[in-house]
């Protein structure tokens, strides 16, 4: 099966309400009076990090990704539960998840740590607790809303390509992603919907349109990226954890923010770049059914 | 690294204060008026199941190994975050894990879904709420105590052995054992300690020991296992996920056990069978650097 076949199968499986169909970045859990917030993102060796790149940005990246889930919802980070698989670069491991933990002030609650068997698999569970309710979803956009997203898109690919090549430039905007934390929380009051950017703006974008039954008009030249002359890649590449929101028309974002397109009725696809209907999600940006990023040189 | 040092390691790192300092099967997290406990279990394959195996039995495994951990909390399950990797049999896996889900009444709150590289990892996220507080703990024991496991051990150790060698008896014990989540809700109002044996009762009452900084007397006669003239066997082969916990003396388990020791002050080990000190724990149990089981016939 392929993850869009066995997700869809999941659906069918008992669901806790929170699970919000599994559409959303995160579950949602109300508890005890306060709202609880988690996700749970995997990496796998070979498919979403290098066996050569350092350990300690692995273990970075893991956090990071996961609180960028957490973000994408405006909420604030509780704590972890690691699932390790020992090998290779344990001790860098530690020492980058230090770093990360430190960063972001969040502490370990867990996990297991398990002798792998070939090729490593790394999970991480992130736990926070949401700062508004209702938390915002992918599925709240809104007719005439305008849509934004915080960053520069494509800085990751530069970054994986410095760190491929091993060229001058930084290589931290893949190796160390930062999770929009704060401009979550300050969002979330605000926003009709909100999601982070982890495969690549337009697929989320779409997947944002596709939760919401509406339809999303994007202009490709107020697209903030890295490197305009690669427009496409910058849009498409993915792993830039920026957060990608609506907003009332008229209202300011909180945080620094790009307005880079309008929601509009459901129309021919869920999708329009620069006019163009986009009808289906391939090409769109990274899925699991790609291949591998290409083995470092 | 192997998973002592790296446990040891993780301790250095920041930890939430309901990590419990990774010393018990699961966290605790005091939100609003609640008590959660959470808990996440790794399995490898080829280190934790065979590539063999029936998936419908290893999603079953991989849920009540994950409601065992919170069973020894006597936590009430609350939902699951499954971090699944995709490979051969996945139907069969979304049919075993309707069934244990349907079982326990538990649901998806989410998880990640991976295109895999080989060996498979899954992982899951087990979410209880707390049923009693102060949740239990290993570290409660106290001098004077009594003993006591529920079930029959090495069930699992036969199951496995009907599974590899195909024979007429049932490998359920193995294959789709279930958690004492009832029997844990039930004791935890009267326990000083409690643990589940995930890994044999002689390395997990040595556990309980060492958390506790007591010693713990078995009598080996008196512990109840499925073939008497295999008892070092059933004490240490593990997989049987029953509940081992301490009661003052004189009061009666209010669920179906068996007293099979004592707590005693701090001597000279932390544990005694029969009378005999166990300094150190090889041959105890199940650890992680042992070889996997053997390959199925």
């Amino acid at each position: 099966m392929n993850e869009t076949d066995f997700i869809a199968a999941l659906r069918r499986l008992p669901l806790h309400a929170g699970a919000r169909g599994l559409e959303d970045d995160a579950a949602v859990l109300e508890i005890g009076g306060e709202t609880l917030v988690l996700t749970h993102d995997t990496m796998v060796e070979g498919v979403h990090f290098l066996s050569t790149q350092d350990m300690a940005d692995v273990a970075w990246k893991l956090v990071a990704t996961n609180l960028s889930d957490l973000a994408a919802m405006g909420a604030s980070p509780v704590g972890v539960l690691l699932s390790h698989t020992l090998g290779d670069g344990d001790e860098a491991f530690l020492a980058g998840l230090d770093d990360v933990l430190t960063h972001y002030g969040v502490g370990i609650l867990g996990g297991d740590t398990v002798r792998g068997n070939g090729m490593r698999t790394l999970g991480l569970t992130a736990i926070g607790r949401a700062t508004h309710t209702p938390v915002p979803s992918r599925a709240g956009a809104q007719v005439g809303h305008g849509l934004y997203v915080t960053g520069t898109l494509g800085e990751a690919m530069l970054g994986f390509e410095a760190m491929r090549d091993g060229t001058e430039a930084d290589p931290a905007a893949y190796t160390r992603p930062l999770a929009r934390v704060a401009e979550g929380e300050a969002l979330a009051p605000h926003v009709s919907a909100m999601m982070d950017v982890s495969d690549g703006l337009l697929l989320d974008a779409f997947r944002l349109a596709e939760a919401s039954a509406l339809s999303i008009a994007i202009d490709m030249s107020a697209c903030p990226v890295a490197e305009p002359e690669r427009m496409m890649e910058c849009l498409t590449w993915g792993d830039d954890y920026e957060l990608l929101f609506t907003l009332p028309e008229g209202t300011k974002p909180p945080v620094q923010a790009t307005r880079i397109g309008t929601v509009e009725p459901r129309g021919f696809a869920p999708l329009f770049v620069d006019g163009e209907p986009v009808t289906n999600r391939e090409g769109l940006g990274y899925t699991h059914e790609q291949a591998a990023p290409p083995p470092s040189g």
